[in-house]
């Protein structure tokens, strides 16, 4: 316990990167492109816009390089990050482990997460083109309650569709997008068709981000200067995100350090992308080759064990059709705590990745999640989240392998946020009432056999 | 909006103080002794050490004006350490005030506020002297989760006994201390003489700081190998506290600014006297003059409206005697949503400074405070705790202030931590069923009436 070794790698302000990283500019091949649903044909900006900010259409369709982070929501940022990157010595000593750990952490703000990163450049976007009303969906309510945040920043309505299983579980989340001025329906809803259409077909169903984007999407169609704004999967989120990769870049370049694994949790692949982005830069330009992981949860395993296909990001059918990773837009995960995982698809450009073996993934059981999780939090200090946690199993597994071989591995992860509002998920663990999930083959099977038949495209 | 200016002023680790600073070193008088309600005598550290550790005992008493922190302690502190000073830009612009806004952030940590910086420290020196079992008291549960994780920490046992209220409209408080390994009591509780007590004369009692303080000290005096922890009011927190001030003048250092007030909110004192040392240091030595202001709910107003007089810490009066500013230990605090606000007393190095002209006073009510707070929350991304928008109300009336006068002073105030676990609170605002409170004249005669009868030690 000296106190010469440092423990938190900081950035100021002034060394904050000022761009946003793409990606995709350095992929050798680009992933298939989102296609409009009535015609079949690949989405256009125009196509786009109808959903989203116009700028925001832009960035997900661009290959751009770098794009800078316009003035305000650098501003913004600036009340929370630069984020720290912590070495985890306390945890590396009780595993006695010779590996070397290294977390991002994005859960110091008040949304508790790295969502509030795109959402203010989500907010800032609409807002700069007049948008005065704005949907979205929420799973864990992280990604709600980080537009609500924006979104009073910048006085725009804001309308979140929440997942109802995830609303039950963390009723306070309701209340911090409330008193950011959100409006909050329980999905699924009676305020939309979709939403009235599954609540006829099964009172009782808890809801999923699938259908909660479904609502989301077709309020913001219906409603007069209104767009959607989405929390993950979309490229432009990803692109948001890289303030997490580019800070942790430089962050362990001041350990002096670089690190062989790079692991992030993927529900739709915002952290993850965003994270790995700056490291998966070196690794497709050849100056270094970092071992990439997505850890899913085995209840809902789209890279581990869905399909590489065209599919709707959501329950109703609203939306583009992107080529991904899925166990299928009627896949229903199993109820588990980690409710910003619960989601059958995968950002198309870490599903391109991963399909191309530039990406690793793994999935891990809610239990062992919980285990690490508890672990973590007494040893470091940070209770997280139970998304983040799944990072943490996949990180806590690494360094055991490290022990048996004796290896001094790096390993970074991120800790996407932290678990102040996740405590029934916490007391469900002490009390010995949780349960692991992981769908049956044929669950899988028959959610895949109803993907879209992109045949109908081809006359 | 430009780029240019700094919002974040922050420390690396190495700049981080390395020693806890003890104000009364250069007060010009020392506060009458804590005094021993058996005999009358002075407390010394042999008497203080039955409910202390020793070396925490010896801190009670010390003048000396440095102590070093141990290195696990700063190890620790360097988890969530150097907490950031940040300039307050958009709420200066939504008041359109001349005043420079700035506040120090302790919220950034699992426990939730500045609490960890004492509770650390006391569990480190309780276990080099191989005490394996703590007991305490919480309020609003920022203190018992502080201390149950440094308690986790360092393997050692924790009874918390949380205010019965506080429990009720905070059960995740309870949730995140048990995770951390705590056993949590509300009280007044069945498990000791003074709770059951209280429960026989009122059933329903929503408990108070001072019931559960004896509760606390109850128990410890009666277990082996145990000793009692506080989370505020005694010297050794103030000390601990320092930590707060310390950084923060740096930080104003390398803001090129000086505050003209430092602000706190104030229950027992900790947050307060820790944020306001290292200036009274220069205020006390003639180097500067900045005012600085204790803020109490009116509803528990023992600075402005109370007694400068030997009073217990407790109802159930197991503790020493101490001089203080009180408003009587029989006095019950309305149900405010700031419990950790709720205690008769007031740190008696604080009441000394008060007395002594040193420090200022002023109560703010329920309902202002939460219009501060979600103006506050909305404006700079934070949404603050009950307990420190009391310290965001009195900075906005005095920003208002210099709107008025066109001054433009520079304000410092501590937002001691983040309001997670206060969703039921605001959701009381945003409903509209908040209440102010205030005791009558007669409550607090009558309370008083009940201080100890100091004449029975004169004989």
């Amino acid at each position: 316990m000296s106190n010469q070794k440092i423990n938190r790698f900081i950035l100021t302000e002034n060394e904050m990167p000022t761009a946003w990283y793409n990606v995709r500019a350095d992929m050798p091949e680009q992933h298939d492109p989102l296609l409009d649903p009535a015609s079949g044909k690949p989405a256009t900006v125009d196509m786009l816009s109808g959903i989203f900010a116009r700028e925001l259409a832009e960035q997900e369709l661009t290959t751009k390089r770098y794009i800078d982070i316009p003035g305000p929501v650098l501003d913004y940022y600036k009340k929370y990050r630069p984020s720290p990157v912590i070495r985890a010595y306390d945890l590396e000593r009780a595993l006695d482990t010779p590996a070397k750990i290294y977390f991002k952490y994005e859960g110091n703000n008040t949304s508790g997460s790295h969502k509030l990163n795109s959402a203010v450049a989500q907010a800032y976007y609409n807002k700069i083109e007049g948008i005065n009303h704005i949907t979205t969906e929420t799973g864990a309510g992280q990604w709600g309650t980080a537009l609500a945040m924006a979104c009073a920043y910048f006085d725009i309505d804001l309308t979140v569709f929440m997942v109802k299983i995830s609303a039950m579980q963390k009723p306070y989340r309701k209340a911090v997008m409330e008193t950011y001025g959100a409006k909050v329906h329980p999905s699924p809803s009676d305020t939309t068709k979709v939403g009235r259409g599954m609540l006829a077909k099964s009172p009782d169903d808890g809801g999923s981000l699938g259908t909660a984007i479904s609502e989301a999407v077709e309020l913001s169609v219906s409603t007069e200067n209104c767009r959607y704004c989405l929390g993950s999967v979309l490229n432009q989120v990803v692109l948001h995100q890289s303030i997490i990769g580019e800070e942790a870049y430089l962050q362990m370049q001041k350990a002096g350090d670089y690190p062989d694994y790079v692991i992030g949790c993927a529900g739709g692949g915002s952290n993850l992308g965003g994270l790995v982005a700056s490291f998966m830069r070196d690794k497709l330009t050849g100056k270094a080759n970092p071992v990439c992981i997505a850890v899913e949860p085995a209840a809902c395993p789209s890279m581990t064990r869905g399909r590489y296909a065209y599919d709707f990001c959501d329950v109703g059918h609203v939306t583009p059709l992107a080529k991904m990773y899925t166990t299928g837009s009627a896949f229903k995960p199993a109820s588990i705590h980690a409710g910003g995982l619960r989601f059958h698809g995968m950002s198309p450009i870490l599903s391109k990745l991963y399909h191309d073996g530039y990406l690793a993934a793994r999935s891990v059981f809610q239990k062992d999640v919980f285990d690490a999780a508890v672990l973590f939090a007494r040893t470091e200090a940070i209770l997280p989240a139970p998304e983040s946690a799944h990072a943490i199993r996949t990180a806590i597994d690494i360094a055991l392998e490290c022990k048996e071989s004796g290896e001094a591995k790096t390993i970074l992860f991120g800790l996407t946020g932290n678990g102040s509002f996740d405590l029934t998920a916490y007391m469900s663990y002490l009390d010995g009432e949780m349960v692991n999930f992981a769908p049956s083959d044929e669950d899988i099977e028959q959610s895949l056999s109803r993907l879209p038949d992109m045949s109908v495209y081809e006359k």
